[in-house]
């Protein structure tokens, strides 16, 4: 076994691998790609990749290696290979129900975090606050939703960590980081504190952070930021 | 075992559970639902899924009954309740590979795909025929992938039908029947006939046709309107 990852500091989806990875104690070698120097589109990268997209894993070496990409596939792979402890439950109907929490927040609240970041991060907020404030609240819509489902459980199905929390966790990270900034003081009001508005999300964040392994998935260039100034 | 599938005629979500049960010869009661008169929307339906959307599959009976919606979720538990025929593939690689090729589908593909349909069937085409031939010319290139993919296997992952075959068949369908209304003559240049522009791609659409049980997954009331006039 010989496990190769390559990702991006800040992308959500390498975080869910990451976090993968260091809940099932799997060794791996760290590839951190440069988005800035377009390290995810190099030649050996499009070669595993041809989308460029991280992040990309490959376990093996030489001909036989497999290579996968989308994070979703990846925790697929991962779960099936290295079983213990699972992603995906222990029965069909866990498995079931991590995958129906999965695909609810990919159909309803991701593209809308992702609206809202890049809005914040990118474009700027000028002409179309009133577009993202009502993604806003749909995400606090949807936060609802799970603080009610973490109300009764300590991870968002069953008794134990599963992909569910891995997929979720990283975009409110996210979601928070972008309403940090200044411009977005409008329309943090309904969200945070988060521990006043979704006490039990704001409990379930910490346990994740709780993980063993997981400093090492912390986005790098976010701690820089958060340096002392 | 006793299954009920409540779903919807015309449905692409509908038509991969409704492929999938037909493939692993999963006896089920269907319960097809009319979304003309809201009945997805039902106090009964609501219970199930909150948020009134179809499929929805049961199984069992009564307290004990496991209820899963969201189609990819129905199809991640019906392959771990009742393996055989494998849905995910036989190994760890394949499950990954078939897990990324409707990754792949969802996030490149199936926005656009909706946002064609939609237009032709719902909107019209007036004011954004730019924008519509922008998301052909998207759709056009991932069938050129696919059909890349499917000139050297008969399925879109290995050597058997897999989930992704059945994620993907039912939008091709649709996609297929919007462009042969008449608002779409300059749009399906580019794409029709499918057995001159996308030959194997033709092909891989006849297979699936002939499993057996197709011919009771087939939209209702896509039969009616082929009727004879």
């Amino acid at each position: 076994m010989a496990i190769d990852l390559y990702w991006g500091s800040g992308s959500p989806y390498s975080w869910r691998v990451l976090l993968a990875l260091e809940y099932k104690k799997l060794p791996y070698t760290s590839h951190l790609l440069q988005f800035s120097k377009q390290e995810h589109k190099s030649a050996q990268m499009l070669k595993m990749n041809p989308r460029g997209r991280v992040p990309v894993l490959k376990d093996g070496e030489g001909d036989s290696a497999y290579v996968c990409f989308e994070s979703l596939a990846i925790l697929t792979y991962l779960d099936r290979k290295y079983p213990e402890p699972p992603l995906f439950g222990r029965s069909a109907e866990e498995a079931g129900t991590v995958m129906r929490v999965i695909c609810e927040y990919q159909v309803y609240v991701e593209e809308h975090i992702t609206r809202i970041i890049a809005a914040i991060f990118f474009q700027g907020l000028e002409g179309k606050l009133d577009d993202i404030a009502k993604a806003m609240q749909v995400v606090a819509s949807e936060a609802r939703t799970i603080e009610n489902r973490l109300a009764h459980s300590a991870w968002l199905v069953g008794e134990s960590l599963s992909a569910a929390d891995l997929v979720v966790y990283p975009g409110i990270q996210l979601l928070l980081r972008a309403l940090e900034r200044r411009e977005a003081q409008e329309l943090k009001a309904r969200f945070l504190p988060l521990e006043t508005h979704y006490p039990a999300l704001a409990a379930w964040m910490r346990r994740v952070e709780a993980l063993p392994g997981y400093e090492r998935t912390f986005p790098p260039h976010w701690r820089e930021s958060m340096a002392p100034e």
